[in-house]
């Protein structure tokens, strides 16, 4: 949950849970796209190696508490993902996180995204929480009117923004272009 | 969807669609387990790089026409399922499929999962359609209880099925185990 | 086109297009040396994934608008080259962009080099825009002999700067070399 | 050059070469390719490491013999595609050989894209020597009116061999498909 | 354990388990060296994925029923060796096992052995179940003399192995070295 | 040995040994891990390059000095942990090091991981060698029910911290949790 | 030594080894290669794992005994080739083996050529044994006129054979080029 | 050649070469090493692909002018050692060159390493021509016994620094080695 306030009012729907907390810079857009989506989520640090008792709890309660859709980040052998989607049949997203101790985020998204048949995550790029948080928005929506409208102002923006620097472009010799 | 009959019936509520038939056999267990799951679907070939207006067609209505989820294989410079997603706010599923051509499935896998911020592709490991299959059915049951109960149902299956192993190879000798 | 009064004037044949804005700097080296041959071009944005829309449009109408040659770059699951192959019957050349998000370049080299057949992107080495600017003008050439006369002096200029540094490295003793 | 009564009366305008004749099985597609598209070519063998003065002389005279694109594959080492760009102004494709030597095609695949600035050599797919013939018609087709409709006619047909394709699928139940 | 009967009457001290039957191929060879040994042990499936809570069980009370050694494999995301070391004290060896699922054994070997601080895993090679199990035997030799004892006895027979094949090469023409 | 005193009065029980001295920094937690569990034990240089014969020597008499485990470090082409588990019937744990003239790390993991049948070597993650001195502990808590059970307080010492860390988030907007 | 005959008669120059017998057809290219040039040498196991005591001697005596070159083949944690040129003045050249276990070469590859400063291994292609063996000849060739000139002849041959098949391939349609 | 004075008295017997003089701060310690064993050498660029004229000029005729070894030194798609390699009948060793455009080293360890049957480069790792240097060195100790008995100074040299190291080690407290 974003602020403690939002904490006791708002039910999470989404939960970000990341291996350890140096983890947190690369998981932020995640929260911060949730945001933006206006969908209320928790963050918190559940390590898989670290506290597997604590991961079985989240994991297997997640759903009767009202989240849907599990986001985990972790780097190297990233074992969070997946024991989460072991223990949950909410869908699960992986964000491989490409740590100091990770070999350059190989380890990680082959960790994360290699699950055996019975138990996918879904996987996104190599620190890609951002779309993480996108991907959980777009499930959302699915059962949402108002989010998957959103979703569509989400996108045309994206493609406007494109369009505004291609025009600015268009209007300056590009060497200059970065002095604009 | 998977017979004729059924697709003037029923509104299919997964799309799978892959870049070539050569797909097909890596993709089947997709469409197996939405039919285990009572998800209809339909299948078909839809190639970003030999028919991109009908991708074009195909990923810009798939939403209109009622469809909820995507799931898209593709093998080798794998595009389609980035060039989906960039077209609809549905949730994409991605398959890497390891076909003759890449190179080991790392092509696929590449060109499939590391898609920039905005456009998440949730993608599975190297050939795991069935994983797809599932994952759909995760998203789907979040709005759907009967689903969600079967998800639960299959999840216990799995179990069983592995102590009935274990239970196996404790009764017998195992250099013995696969004669029985 | 490289400035405002160009653009009106001369008709762009070759079009440089690059995912994002963030890959202009690697992008550059392929406009400066288009400009070095004295060939007219075009430089803008378009993204794949984010500007689905103008790339169809970009791709389709490059030929009728006196395009000969375009040349796109794209880092991470990199589909922008192959989209614009499969859009047009002109050639493409692939610069694989090694991007911050990228996995060191090796997600943008296989994304556009693995094309599958019919398809084909002339894939240059990662970041090597120059080259892109080059091969370019040597497929101009073989229908425009005072290019083609320009890259036999282009050749020999490379060679005469390599014969050069080997004398200065025999008239001096090499550990002071870079003192020059 | 396709056959030998052709090699007597047309000029051949592309040379496919390649290290070994046992590279011969990889690179017929793009003879194949040409022939289809009624392109005069000529066909040998010439070895950087085995033959280097065949190599200088085969690359230094190409253009003066009439060749304008040379399509080059090589397994392994694969020096031959980026040592004739280095002795010629024409445009080099690459085409990487996956030989029972290679390491899977990696080795052939860095030795062919990887050049330095100044010789580029426009790489395809590992094995894709289908498609080095398709590029290399595109470039042709630059200054050849018919050439350009017939490519513009092979891009309508693979459209309408996957449509064809999606078409069966949908009339027949798929897992019946392979039968038909 | 190997069978029934031992099964009743010794205490297993080393535990050889395995995320699916389907890897037992791969793992028989460590049974096989802890019986040369005459080291007790038991084999079993545990599944990561599929069966959480059994593993959970299994590993947090190996030590207590006597277990010292635990050998795990696993293929694809391999969570099962880091998942049982972070849930007992005792040593945990990681099997990478090369299924048909996994990416060569690539993803095998990265998700078992780049474990985070804290957590180790002792990994041997890919599919070296027998280095697991003779690993074991040393790791158990350290407080059991007559296990040392023929630890050593062990290793003076690789030696003389490979002194009889030097000897019998150094008899014959080696051409018909592999006829005798 | 840790310091020249303790040299005097404790039999060192593990050897941490690595083939250079530029790797000490990388093999000092290994130190500090046995320091914190009480494991008397000796740290020093042993080439298996530079120095063969003092590798010998080390490794067949470290059993007979009352070395009970050996934690070996190196980079590169790193054969040292190899080579001593060849000599010695103790196991060998061997920490891959990530140096400077290594690429990333992969030389050093595969040259320690991937031993033949016979000879295992207990591998960590690479740089990851306090998980080398954890390892080398819980081998040797299997006969010492004191260091067992300081085992135990160091794995509940770790869920604790996470706990704290999560407790710390849930009390704070994360936003500001590193300004903690 | 290729028969006992002239085991008798010639003093080896080349010393043959590898780390198994497995590898033997790998290597027999080598020696056949040797053979060729009229070069006398030796060909053994050797096991750097399990044999550590018989390679030192045979590492430290080579040079002594008149070996000038020594040739090891060897995969997986290849560690042979680095050993023994640390135990030895002479050229060692490394020939990486793709054994069964190795993950495709690569292993074997790294660790072999990544050796650290001080103690270098000649290192060959995987596989290329027959290189390793031309390789020493060419070394031998530096103070052996007779075998200076052979090597010239080999070259020239090599040449001729490309030409010749070149010429066939001119006088043949290609399709038919493997009939012959 | 070291300086002007010794090139106009001095015979060199190496040929130190590289494909731009970017590379002269890799390519330095090769020269350093060949002058610490008083070998005369020659150091200069020369590049396969922007002076092909001037490669094969340098390569034909070095074994006329009295070179015996020659070392060449290249990144990216390095075709200098190979290309050489085909031109003389002299040892060619190899050092793969990791510029800022290689991708990190592996494209010009490949480039290399894997080269066809019939011509070998003798390839060190990446980056290590000191040991390029100590190979040349070794190659030319066999018909040179001063040169041999200084190879024997070097090997003693590297023990002794080792032994050294280790001692200084063994006096002082590991946490304040690097103090000293």
């Amino acid at each position: 949950m974003a602020t403690k306030k939002k904490n006791a009012e708002i039910q999470p729907v989404v939960g970000i849970i990341m291996g350890s907390d140096s983890d947190l810079p690369v998981m932020e857009p995640a929260a911060t796209e949730l945001k933006n989506f206006d969908i209320p989520f928790e963050l918190t640090v559940v390590s898989a190696h670290r506290t597997p008792a604590r991961m079985v709890e989240y994991a297997s309660k997640a759903a009767d508490r009202g989240i849907k859709v599990i986001i985990a980040g972790a780097g190297g052998a990233a074992h969070l993902p997946g024991m989460v989607a072991s223990l949950t049949t909410l869908p699960v997203i992986g964000v491989p996180v490409k740590s100091s101790n990770s070999l350059d985020g190989w380890d990680s998204l082959l960790s994360i995204l290699q699950m055996p048949n019975g138990i996918p995550v879904a996987t996104v790029a190599v620190n890609a929480s951002k779309n993480a948080g996108i991907l959980a928005a777009s499930i959302l929506a699915l059962s949402d009117d108002k989010l998957a409208a959103k979703m569509k102002t989400f996108k045309t923006g994206m493609e406007k923004e494109v369009l505004k620097k291609a025009s600015v472009l268009k209007d300056k010799n590009w060497p200059n272009y970065f002095d604009q």
